[in-house]
């Protein structure tokens, strides 16, 4: 799971309530289509909060080997960090799924942020945390076979969607194998391939399209912080 | 040299002017010997201010193969994320040089945020900016090959300490070939193969033990930033 930092690999946590709160008052409702792009790599001061869908963040965009950051379910805004640091990153965001986005004006976070403090240490907090997620998701990738990285990205939604574990834990969400595959820096090919594998093996089953693991496939998952409990 | 993020790799920006004087302020001057560990992996709430000599942020230290993660020369903060995040994270701080560091108390730096916009302003910015050099660091050590590793990591000391590149340019810091490859995940043979070809082929030399590194080494290095240019 994890080896360096706090975060699960590859998805951000939630936004606090108080930082919530504010992209529900400022925040201007819009439908966004999937494959739509919200931000392009070098744009700036552009503000999002995902309320349904799915979003990703994609680094080479539109060149031979598209690569996932990040996923970005409900409850994540988007952009919030390059409206803080006020710099440019080269990073596509995506979405996934037809989605409902809240956009918001960036210059809310610096305003409200001055105004309250909770808000302040509530950014500063949600801020580490989604790099974390990120550096995590990029040691994940660059040291694990593809297997393990498929357990470790599973065991990391069912952990940052608070499902528990069972004996059959459903994924809590559906991914394709090309997203997946995006995501562990990998193929198609092989997330099908490992996928039947486990399903030969009595490790997952598909049930009305969606896809069960056994929890066998995440007991010895090495992670760090195991060492301090 | 960077390829996703704004920052350039592995070595975080200073402090901004508003904090550092905070930590001058409440600081207490310390002179560590080389080789001491600052923090150890899982530790939080222990903040340092490096005044003179240098540090390493380690990962899998005392291990079979230790990586740095980031190079922290003077001027700037220590184990800050994890005071700002109350989290832990397997990262080992280590003195690289005998050192003066100053210990500060870690709840200063939500005392003053609280009391002072601007400092929760820098604080953020140099909060991002930090991570995304770790972030830009594992990048390159994951998608380059050693050669330009190196040329990368040299460059981006180069202009860490705004030393203006010249047809040779001094290394700014002087780190033998073991910590070379403790940064670019290599090893010191592999540092000193790259170094001794530099040098015959006219790229490098040795000036009284100073590296001087040639302008045409730089040149051609990627950056996706030239494209805003």
């Amino acid at each position: 799971m994890r080896q360096v930092f706090n975060q699960y690999p590859c998805i951000p946590p939630e936004e606090q309530e108080v930082v919530r709160k504010l992209y529900y008052k400022y925040g201007r409702l819009q439908r966004v289509k999937k494959n739509k792009i919200l931000k392009c790599g070098g744009e700036c001061n552009k503000l999002f909060y995902l309320k349904k869908g799915l979003c990703m963040y994609m680094v080479n965009y539109d060149q031979d080997k598209p690569r996932a950051l990040a996923i970005i379910p409900p409850g994540r805004a988007m952009g919030d960090l390059t409206c803080l640091s006020g710099e440019i990153v080269n990073v596509t965001t995506v979405v996934k799924r037809d989605s409902e986005v809240l956009i918001i004006p960036p210059d809310i976070l610096t305003k409200c942020m001055k105004q309250d403090f909770d808000v302040s240490q509530a950014i500063i907090k949600t801020t580490i945390a989604k790099q974390e997620c990120f550096l995590e998701g990029m040691i994940a990738n660059f040291t694990l076979d593809y297997e393990d990285r498929l357990r470790t990205l599973f065991k990391s939604l069912i952990i940052s969607f608070q499902c528990p574990i069972e004996d059959f834990t459903k994924v809590p969400l559906a991914l394709n194998n090309t997203e997946l595959g995006d995501i562990i820096n990998s193929t198609r090919v092989t997330v099908s391939r490992i996928l039947t594998k486990w399903q030969r093996e009595g490790l997952a089953r598909k049930e009305e399209k969606q896809l069960y693991l056994s929890q066998k496939l995440f007991n010895d998952l090495y992670d760090w912080q195991d060492y301090f409990k």
